[in-house]
């Protein structure tokens, strides 16, 4: 079984991710994000995006009610149904849910983040943000198991019923862990892990998961998460991750085949 | 088993529907819909809802590339998730589903509308409509067999993997034929069907199946689309329909108990 996710960029090649899946003869599943529609959406109803930049430097989207409601317009709608149309139209069997959905990712709100601000730091409480302690296992199991392809995105969900942003970086080592998942492909729009973002020469091609937190050196912007998120798939037991371009022709494969940022040890 | 419906109108009673079902004991297939957000997005993004109406007086949406997008934002995303939360709220164990997802709702595209404009008619052939034609019975099955409250909106999808727009009405008929469903719950934003819009004293509490044609003349709007679904719904083998409000303290309670329109025979 194998964890495919693609980031939420308007470029992502998806005719290509649906090919490269058809030749697939693992069991998947595919996770996908929304970021970039979602800022669209926010610029076009002028409701802009706010952001939330953690003591580590770890920038996040400040989750409100409002740009909750434009998540779920954008991840669990627009994308996430045509996701499932672009893998219909190439023969596959999906079936998109959120996260929400069947409690598939049960997770916790957090009671409040730390921002920086300046030089000040600052409480926030009123952001719908979590993270997911819990996977329904079974409900996955039965999907695959009657052949479906489960394509899964934002938000979860709180044991009382609270919709949440959560993280998807974190959230793969947590479906890893909780479906015995060796292989994580993650793509995004960039070669892979690059030394210098402006040189897509200085792209790194193995990296050993022990040299994992030396790279938060290089990591600029949600590729630091990528980083953390990779920690904590090792940790629970993933043993290959495949960062790559979803841009290219062959999205998946390329990645599969090294072409991008390998991590393994 | 039952099958409850409810329109998209903005003052639906949500908390009362998810209290309502959690206390019945058959098993439900949910229905929503989300006409008026999806109006409302429309606005706010400044694509207006346009319209067709039919030479039988039928108002549909013009459903182009560009309102099939809002209505993933709204229908499958904003509203499905909303009705899982708010499911969820309440204790049930609601899993949000459009009727593209595992092929659930699979349709036909239709190759043309007629639409009526001024005395005139023109044949329309950009649009994504279609008309739903088989039900993934065993999907559903398997949901409810392990507990789950399915929770069912637009768009359908068709063989070819592209999304269309379909009568959720028609698409009630179609599911009860499907599955074997006896009582169909369809809850709007009016008492029950009126014999005068502006009197809800006028409430026609009592009509036979047979009679059914009879009632268009008083039937406006979407009423027609809620009168041909029923028509359908009797010939497939549903014995009873209760109308009834969808803002009412009790909705799905009050329409079962004959506070609506309830039609039988």
């Amino acid at each position: 079984m194998m964890i495919v996710k693609v980031g939420g960029g308007l470029d992502v090649n998806r005719s290509g991710i649906a090919e490269d899946l058809t030749n697939i003869s693992e069991k998947v599943i595919f996770v996908h994000g929304g970021r970039e529609q979602t800022n669209l959406l926010a610029q076009n109803l002028n409701q802009p995006t706010r952001k939330i930049v953690s003591p580590s430097g770890i920038t996040s989207i400040y989750t409100d009610g409002k740009a909750m409601e434009l998540m779920l317009m954008t991840y669990s709608g627009l994308l996430n149904k045509s996701w499932v149309a672009q893998f219909s139209k190439a023969g596959l069997r999906p079936i998109g849910l959120s996260g929400a959905d069947g409690n598939l990712w049960q997770a916790e709100r957090k009671k409040h983040l730390i921002a920086v601000e300046g030089d000040k730091q600052k409480l926030v409480k009123d952001t719908f943000t979590g993270r997911v302690i819990k996977v329904n296992k079974k409900l996955i199991e039965t999907l695959l198991k009657d052949g479906y392809l489960p394509v899964i995105t934002q938000p979860a969900i709180t044991e009382s019923g609270e919709l949440v942003n959560t993280d998807n970086d974190l959230n793969l080592a947590v479906m890893a862990e909780a479906m015995g998942v060796e292989t994580l492909v993650n793509l995004f729009e960039a070669p892979g892990l690059l030394k210098n973002l402006d040189d897509s020469n200085s792209l790194i091609r193995k990296v050993d998961k022990n040299d994992l937190p030396q790279m938060m050196r290089y990591a600029k912007g949600t590729m630091k998460k990528k980083i953390l998120g990779a920690v904590k798939a090792f940790d629970v037991g993933v043993r290959r991750i495949c960062w790559g371009d979803s841009r290219v022709k062959r999205p998946i494969e390329s990645a599969l085949a090294g072409k991008g940022t390998v991590i393994s040890g």
